[in-house]
């Protein structure tokens, strides 16, 4: 859905390039086919894998038993294992009708995936990565989109530049941001459109009642939820945290021998490479000789598909000042037009930022967001998690001319 | 102009994406007019600098003199200076009329650049990656467009596995690549357009004479050529080598002291950050008071804007072995079809290649073709300057979905 989105922007600059389009009609049926096609074609890929690792399916809803051997019931059988991984994975939250009334009205990114048409009239509420990818793709393939946010910014958990940067970037294509504002009731009116009432309260303001008419994409991102609860988790002693994501140790050890936990169900670090990464590391220190086999949770890079698309890995400024102290962290930033745009009249910027750490300025983190952002920061991921300083960077000789030159000639 | 051609590129796709596009015109002068004014404007920011920097531009061509001190005479005027840098540069190479009668109807890349309309028929002579680039955006936008090579491969200094698919890559995208070829004449018809005869010779074959009719852009990639012969650099004992560039060693020094040379001049890596990267080292080295400062030539990352483009550092296959010893190189590659392409009738796959030496199995040299490799080789080859292991790029956690991901997910 993005790269669709991605197309709808180039189109934008067609003329600018020197291509003339008398017209361009999108239907959004077409890609939804096409991308429905590919998903099914990745599982059944993925499932030929399990069968063809001779690993059985048994479909349903598991349940541990209090047998005194760890048991889980399916279908009303009974099965145990010496060794039993949870991966149940989150849903999107949403929050209760009694909280919020009419709430349930709206959908989540899972609902996202079946809109059969492109929304006349979204919005979305949240303002984390799922809210901003969306809202991005929204807009930008012509859907009048609104996001509604509880603060003044989206992506509070990241750097600030990165924070501020994306929200100017929301509002640049399109996006009506309304900021402090937190839905108060959900109602469907006699055409089927929903009336969203949301209050929005400005420091130093008072706080406004205001209604969003005719809305046919109430979509919620507020944050995920683990699967758990109906896993009887307390049959086998599995703790949970006070947010039901299952505890685990740096070993991905639940509080009872051997039972694991991996992935979205324990709450840290939410991404389908993260998992993946954590299993194999738990599959060597199980099978493979590997007695101290674990994923090292730091300097995790992950790209937000924004418009422009994320980059971040390592410490924001303020964590990094937080732990090393403001007078041993030097930043370097830039902002810059990327040579794409030097011949377009729609301009979008790249910013980026390099917090460094100590005498040897050691790379602590990297932020930016621009053009190419996301096939950009990999490699860089490799040479901080190498433990990089400024000093590696500027010793490479840059690739004229891309945008990621600008990472190793920051002054 | 590339991104011209990505756009190109794109129209095709956009009925994948959902768009549907009555008909498009392309204009070649919108994009020439828009780039030139864009070169006007950086040669305006560099001289402006140059300026701001207190540094008098003397405009005329410069010899050395036979005085006892370097003296350069500019205009009949005379200049001397502790420190000389030469900086002249290269020129594209054209056959001598003599050897191939009707080179000079041709043009080179600097012509390329003058072209005021799209050529409809184009033949680039060369194997190197300026015929890659220039003969992959002329057939692109639309230019009917043969390229001429020597042997069978284009790029043949570059890994096999590039040389390989960029010659395939060049014919998937509509460029007549007629190999074991080359120019016998070239003449002009009474309509204006160039007949350029040919002979090809594939090995076991006869060489056969053919003859390519109405040509309106006949263009030279087969070389550059340094601008020394007019310095009379012999005037104060600066060597040249076979091929005129100016003899340096490792600090950038000529055979005379106090005359330093810098960039395509010299004939290595004839890249702009190359050239840049010496100079500061050379100015840190003279003025900076670091008198080891130098530019390391080793690891250099390159890219080829090719469709798609093309990224590399370090050593090829060979070179690794040769270098190494076949058992101590192990070679990890993969080929897929990146996931822009999932949804697309067009499919460009990404080839990748890792070049591992030793035990620890160093990484070192990275060859890969595909979507976004421009904007990926940047960070890799800063790990690669750090000395990165496969283990290195292994304990990185991957960024899905992107290309990227798949060099740190190799088996």
């Amino acid at each position: 859905m993005w790269n669709a989105a991605m197309h709808a922007e180039l189109i934008h600059d067609h003329p600018d390039y020197g291509f003339e389009i008398p017209g361009v009609r999108f239907n959004w049926r077409t890609i939804k086919e096409k991308r429905d096609a590919y998903v099914r074609r990745l599982n059944e890929i993925y499932e030929n894998n399990v069968t063809k690792a001779r690993i059985d399916i048994i479909r349903g809803y598991g349940k541990f038993t209090s047998d005194p051997e760890p048991t889980i019931e399916v279908n009303g059988k009974k099965y145990t294992a010496p060794h039993i991984l949870v991966a149940t994975g989150g849903r999107p939250a949403v929050p209760p009708d009694c909280e919020v009334p009419g709430a349930s009205l709206g959908i989540t990114s899972d609902g996202f995936f079946d809109l059969e048409e492109l929304p006349r009239r979204s919005v979305v509420v949240g303002a984390g990565y799922i809210a901003v990818e969306i809202a991005g793709i929204l807009s930008t393939l012509g859907s009048k989109s609104s996001l509604l946010i509880r603060r003044d910014k989206v992506l509070r958990t990241f750097d600030s530049l990165i924070s501020t940067n994306c929200t100017q970037e929301l509002e640049n294509i399109g996006v009506d941001v309304w900021k402090h504002t937190q839905v108060q009731a959900v109602t469907k009116s006699p055409n089927g459109l929903l009336e969203v009432k949301v209050t929005s309260s400005e420091p130093g303001h008072k706080p406004a009642v205001k209604v969003i008419h005719d809305v046919d994409c109430l979509l919620w991102a507020i944050g995920r939820e683990p699967n758990t609860e109906e896993l009887c988790l307390d049959h086998v002693g599995v703790k949970v945290d006070a947010q039901n994501h299952v505890v685990v140790d740096e070993f991905q050890n639940t509080t009872r021998k051997g039972i694991y936990a991996i992935g979205d169900v324990c709450g840290k670090a939410l991404l389908t490479p993260v998992a993946i990464a954590a299993g194999r590391k738990l599959a060597l220190r199980l099978f493979g000789n590997q007695q101290c086999a674990r994923l090292d949770y730091s300097n995790i890079p992950t790209v937000v598909f924004s418009h422009p698309p994320i980059g971040t890995v390592g410490l924001t400024e303020d964590e990094a000042i937080a732990a090393h102290g403001k007078d041993n962290v030097k930043i370097y930033s830039t902002s810059f037009t990327p040579m794409y745009h030097a011949v377009t009249q729609r301009k979008v910027k790249c910013v980026m930022k390099l917090v460094c750490a100590g005498k040897e300025e050691k790379v602590v983190g990297l932020h930016m967001q621009g053009l190419g952002c996301d096939e950009m920061l990999q490699g860089f991921a490799v040479a901080i998690k190498m433990g990089a300083t400024k000093a590696d960077f500027d010793n490479t000789v840059a690739i004229h001319p891309t945008s990621a030159e600008e990472l190793v000639t920051m002054r």
